[in-house]
């Protein structure tokens, strides 16, 4: 198989086409304007099925042959979709029962896009031939770089509870459990009368009179991103047997907010891991979400290059009061990504569509045209992108981990549970945050990932923990590294069974406490805390601990749990430290823990900045490549040295970053300054 | 056709009657009541179906009989409804296709009112046979006056889902574009993925994984307007087939609150326009919102007298918490409707249910019965409409328009907008409360209205905007008039569309501006803006704006667009002058800014009062009645001169109203001030 | 028919056993623990069916053998379940039209709990089918003390609107009125074309355009309430037909928060009335709502000992934010419940599941085992229980009477209100904490109770009153006692017709005032207040009311409704005065009201006591059992003399409590001070 790269000059830089919307004449404009910005790659075809085939067999090629070409003739490479993102209207009319349901049997029709219920063997078919049809005519384009298979997958129907679920929801369970009584076993269906007496009468976890069996739930999530990832391969497979040398990817959704998918367990199956990003209105911090979902996408790419997919040049128009880029954003949000592993930054969109459902989201050419703020954004990007060629390939080394799981996600949000309010993102972003603060560079990864490289493993709120991913982990400070967890970790194995015996069980031994009893606190609630030094408080969470080994670093110091501790560490035979967090602290205090962490095990940031700069490095074959990137409205001065690769300058042991600026410093290999201490 | 109150003496005054829910013991006294008041006017047997026809086929017309001849010869005319509004329970366990459907699949069930899909062929046809059988019975009784054609068509049930509204709705659209093709150009189908090959695989926009395509959802709203209008058309001519010469009409529901009509569309189609209006009680300016709705049903009956169907005596039952009117409130509401152009008042209802989902809503006999402050209410609201007979017919005349469509309504608050918070009807109330404050009558009109008695329209917010439509309103300032727009207004065309260059797309040359982007503000997000010479502030929204031959009176002062324009005056070639409000202000910077736009098109008002005392001049044949009404909590005094119908007692060049009170001054025609400055 | 705790050793101690939860080695461990705490009662099988009968036709008996066998050979008493809380998945896939539904169609599917039509006849085949083999293998087992039918009847799915519930619900309403006309006179059919033709034409209240008619609904919640008690007889029936002579009952859920079924009207039909009760996490004052229930549950069983069937250890699982109890509170809880009228404290459930949608509930046994406070409380309550067991028996005695009504609650809250914010249980809750803060005890009745030993009567809120029950309530007055209602009392008769000619029409006599018109408060708006000579606050409503005899103690002094009386006080001939309260008063108002109106009927608290401290007396035979519950955080000091059962101690006059703690004083029948005045 050809590296998807191969023939893109440099970084690509391009975005989703879509030239079905506009009339010849605009394409003409498309691909000079597309030069101009020094464009390397556009996404074609993913909505293209029904302009293909608007009537069943009848075929309209002669569009997607014309701008396949003129993309080529311009110098442009192509990431082609197999079209099937959306069943055009004549096939859900065709055929209704490939439409997907919600839980409360709701259909959810036609009109938008993605009417289609993942495990439809119909759909499957009809988007297979589909697929097997775009590669048979356009495989052999010298234009094409990239498979586009199918598009964000799972996004709008991360559930499907249709009758099209019911026999592959089965399957998926006979797979897994063998037996009906395996089953019975893992469901703890001797609760309320559950127990199944064949696999023939199993369900989805339906609208019902109260909770649904919580691993029902659990293994409905799990069946659902594995069904995504069977229609990938089917898909993908469909390509590939016109031509196996051609790479292929589907767009994720690493973020704070897509809670679909496993994408640890899909990357493995991509040619490269590509990734769509889209920053948060409301958030203030919305540069420290996007640095966490890059970090995040890295990890589901094992630590190789990525691709950014899609990102905006300025608002989207799918947010609550979608927000306007800052002049400088875009570029900066850009090189964001770039500086954490992504070989590329494409868009949704090139040209902001007239109509539709998403004629008020950004592009890169926007509606007035390129006597603007975005369209000269859009040129200075492409500058930057160009100048930044020599990062491809390289990649990012980090002694700490941050630990990060889907099903730990989709099992902490499950009703029923002590404290109902939690946001199981939220609560590992607010970890991410106070490292980012620190400068402490960190690997996103999940439990059962080779944790060897790392001295500094951080796994907060980690519910779900398999027997083996338990050991897995204390094993970092059984080994001399220092491990770091938080309430609710290590609370329930695999099938969302209780580790018996005292919380956190599957940590209990290594951190050398127990955990008798939960004592959420309500919103608004929290208790006084001293951790060492400081007073501090404790919110959302606090619990009945005590100490079997470890040491209290941070007490409560009100309440009925007076005196119990929230912050411990246990100090192992092999030196190692393994730390636990009670309660839910302020970020002050999780920052302060991180310090403590970070400096056991002998981390220390690449570059000494000011609050709100970033400096992330990538390391390159001969050459490292320094990100500064300032979040700041101030200009600031860093002392570091190396040739910024976006102004051409020297910075001599000093660099003036202006507000919002970013710069790019190449120094020859491991002259930077590590993130470990001496 | 006779007109409707020809032999109504005075204004009309009354209200719903529903002697089916009595025994006859109670009709008596009804009667004697209604003349105690002076009721000359009742609408009667609007829920009467399953009263006259308790089992299909079964005719129950003795009681319906009597109290027609009871109201006739106790001198009280008969508004009478073709008892549709709500099919009685045998015909829908006979057809429950005719039930309507949620987008969701919900159906709408019988046991409450309104259970019909307007579209359903099967309901129609019993409706228009029910509605023949009151003609032919009722239509020669001397006491019918008008005819109540169903009731609140659309209240309930917006738009209807089900399968009613599929060949329904191709019909429409196949109408309205001729080919599929032209379909899929307005409908920008060829995004997503929605290209249609015919029509038969149109649906309405049901369930959908994610945001359907808006110029389905807008059509569907248009189709569901128009087939209200088909109807009651249909209706209309059932009872007009018996006999012609009874004017009909149906009660509109004009206001800021009432979303699913195009009562512009409708107004045309009635003998006579009829509106229902009720106070909303946690607003402490809904007399403003009454006066709007009054301005607006003028304006759907194109400035002729109209109709006030239904309001109340006090509370509602319908609200979250429901208000009580304070003593006078009702009095003074009832006139406030008449000042703007209603030549009668009629309420919901005549006695209060003592059973049924509306028994807690006011009536004009109230539970407590007549010993009540409601009841005598009731009798010195007969006593003012009957001295202010000589009100009927005369008219209002304004010198400024102000803007309002439904398409514009429909449009902008489609999901995945720019700002997803938006409420049109009260950003347009927003103005029209600027003006009424500053005492600058307005019509309310439709964009396609005949300006050209107007020297001052002002057009918020008017998001969709047909290039006509523009050039229309351009037209008032290329004559040397005052046109006054704002942010989000002309941004699409009819077929929600962009109009690509630059915002306002249908505006930017008469503006002499050009907008690049939206920076729409977050929730309680605001920048400072220095207007003329006062500090006031930008929120909900901002944009990124440049001047093309404007002059800028408003500018930002901080943020990332500092510096911007956010209030321009183009001044044309013709003397006239093109506004443009580019964010969301407070009322005081509206306030100063319809001054000075009033001030440009040399209007004042009629009458210079205290904050909070209304004054509306309605124009007779050789005379003129200024209504005063007093909102306030504090007596005043006015000078103004003239005969007080109310009272009886002449103002000669000063007039002191009472806290809450209303005088309406008779004065030879032209003798009032104009709002037209010397 | 035996005692069902003839054969308990004292109080009744224990809760619900899952052993099908468990592994074999787990059982032996169980019934040691229950030894060493002192349990004596569990309930056993309650949602065993899919376990005993896994497929349809297979029955495994064996493992339920063993540990009935295994618990009375411990020495431990079973409740035993009919297993048919929960239908097993054969049967709901078997039949899938024993489904429950939602209002708008949604069907309630398997995966759950309850997941079956309570109106079903295939259902309730099966299930008297199961219940007679539960009685036909175990009726003469020597361990079963008790039926337990069913569980919680009506608690997910309080009402069914399946086509499960059409016949019945129509076999229902022809029961109660005979004719369709009686129906259509009591629904007032006449309003919005609702008259039937024909009991086949009515349909439950489905989701329709707007409002239902309130009778409809009303009546739909009657026939629900009445169906689960047609289920719960039919399933006793099935059990005593094999076995006559075992007492059965089924678990209420007599709170503030279980509207479905009308308790007072099941009470009867219990062999011993038994209740589960959650305290609210929330609520600083859920202690007061837990009195509340218990005296609400004491009130269903005609104040008879009852049997707390459910209650928790410690936190549990379904709100929003789970609070842990506080050390001693679990004892307290329990205390506080047999203080009430409670002959034994069991709870939810003996050992804390490790997997299924409940598993975060606490236990008598928790996750973490022994070596915890939750068992150290287990052990100490059995200790506690033990020692109480002179208690038994015992029963309460009050002179006061607060009424509470099922049909009033589900009218009140019916929707299309004057104020559609009201908690009927929230408004008496605030009463009730009134009273109780003074230290009054009151049995909880139904308005239809015997009254003739209460010399007061409060009954807030009342809004239906079946004529008949007016006149009852009425007599406490007439007869020389104290009766006090509010506002939103009296309103409607029993088919929701408002009581004409000025309210409270069921009060207005009685009373001797009249309300004109009800003028509800929006959220936040507040009007001052004078009660005698104190200020205080309406708020959430007032009303437009005159005196027609009574004389007012409290007037509001701003606001259109200045000088209105709001506190009302009528002396009738007899000597009896009748109070009626117009306004949402604050607590401290309402306490002085409490305080006047006691002192008028000659009431006083049987001890003085620091307010939070709790003191209720139990009379048994020959002696008096005084409880005293400190909910404060501080020790307090009481005058009281006897022996405290659970110390041993003597009080002389004088007794210590700390903080949180409980006596119970043990004295000689009668000698305790009574709640009766000299």
């Amino acid at each position: 198989m050809r590296a998807w790269n191969d023939e893109v000059d440099g970084l690509a830089y391009g975005g989703d086409y879509n030239p079905e919307q506009w009339p010849r004449e605009v394409w003409d404009e498309d691909i000079t304007l597309m030069q101009e910005a020094g464009v390397n790659l556009v996404s074609l075809g993913i909505f293209s099925w029904a302009s293909i085939e608007p009537r069943e067999g009848e075929f309209h090629w002669e569009w997607l042959d014309e701008i396949v070409d003129k993309l080529h003739a311009g110098g442009i490479g192509i990431c082609l979709a197999t079209a099937t993102a959306s069943p055009p209207p004549w096939l859900t009319r065709k055929h209704p029962e490939i439409l997907p349901q919600r839980e409360d049997g709701t259909v959810l029709n036609q009109g938008a896009r993605q009417s289609y219920a993942i495990s439809s063997p119909v759909y499957r078919r009809y988007a297979t031939v589909m697929a097997s049809r775009m590669a048979q005519r356009y495989a052999s384009h010298p234009a094409v770089r990239l498979w586009h298979i199918d598009n964000e997958i799972g996004c709008h129907v991360p559930q499907d509870y249709s009758d099209n679920a019911i026999p592959a929801f089965r399957a998926w369970l006979t797979q897994r459990y063998g037996t009906i009584e395996a089953l019975n076993e893992a469901w703890g269906a001797a609760f309320w009368s559950q127990r199944y007496g064949r696999f023939d009468d199993v369900l989805p976890p339906r609208s019902a009179p109260t909770y649904a069996n919580p691993t029902q739930q659990l293994d409905f999530m799990r069946f659902n991103s594995d069904a995504g990832l069977s229609y990938y391969s089917a898909l993908a497979a469909a390509v590939h047997a016109v031509d196996a040398s051609i790479p292929a990817t589907t767009n994720f959704m690493c973020s704070a907010g897509s809670k679909g998918v496993d994408y640890f367990a899909w990357g493995p199956h991509m040619s490269v891991v590509s990734n769509d990003h889209y920053t948060r209105a409301h958030d203030p911090e919305r540069h420290i979400e996007l640095a966490f979902s890059a970090d995040l996408t890295r990890g589901t790419a094992q630590g190789e290059p990525w691709l950014l997919m899609e990102h905006s040049s300025s608002a989207v128009n799918w947010q609550h009061v979608n927000r306007a880029k800052d002049p400088g954003e875009m570029v900066r949000n850009s090189l964001a990504h770039v500086a954490r592993g992504a070989d590329g930054a494409l868009f949704f969109q090139w040209r902001a569509s007239r109509a539709g459902a998403e004629k008020f989201h950004s592009a890169l050419v926007p509606h007035a045209g390129t006597d603007s703020l975005v369209w000269r954004s859009t040129v200075e990007l492409g500058r930057c992108l160009r100048a930044l060629a020599p990062v491809k390939g390289s990649r990012l080394v980090s002694r700490a981990a941050l630990v990060f799981d889907y099903s730990a996600w989709w099992g902490l949000e499950l009703d029923s549970h002590p404290n109902n309010t939690l946001s199981y993102p939220d609560l590992v972003l607010d970890w991410y945050k106070a490292l980012w603060y620190e400068g402490i560079a960190v690997d996103i990864v999940a439990p059962d990932a080779d944790l060897s490289g790392y001295s500094l493993v951080v796994a907060p709120n980690l519910y779900i923990t398999a027997p083996n991913a338990a050991a897995h982990l204390a094993g970092v400070a059984e080994r001399g590294g220092v491990l770091a967890t938080t309430w609710l970790s290590g609370i329930v194995d695999a099938d969302d069974h209780i580790i018996l015996g005292g919380y956190p069980g599957a940590f209990r031994d290594v951190l050398g406490i127990r955990v008798e009893e939960f004592h959420p606190l309500q919103a608004g609630e929290s208790h006084a805390v001293r951790l060492w030094d400081e007073p501090t408080t404790a919110s959302t969470w606090t619990e009945r601990l005590d100490l079997r080994g470890a040491q209290a670093h941070g007490v409560l110091e009100d309440g009925v749990l007076t005196g119990t501790p929230v912050v411990t560490e246990h100090t192992l035979e092999s030196g190692g430290h393994a730390w636990y967090v009670a309660a839910d602290l302020p970020v002050d205090a999780k920052r302060a823990l991180v310090r403590a962490w970070a400096d056991q095990a002998g981390i220390v940031p690449v570059v000494v900045a000011p609050e709100g700069v970033e400096a992330v490095v990538r390391h390159g074959e001969g050459a490292d490549f320094m990100f500064l990137l300032n979040h700041t409205a101030d200009s600031v001065t860093l002392e570091v040295t190396g040739t910024d690769l976006l102004s051409g300058h020297d910075a001599d042991g000093s660099l003036t970053l202006p507000a919002g600026a970013v710069a790019v410093l190449r120094t020859p290999a491991d002259a930077q300054p590590s993130d470990e201490r001496d």
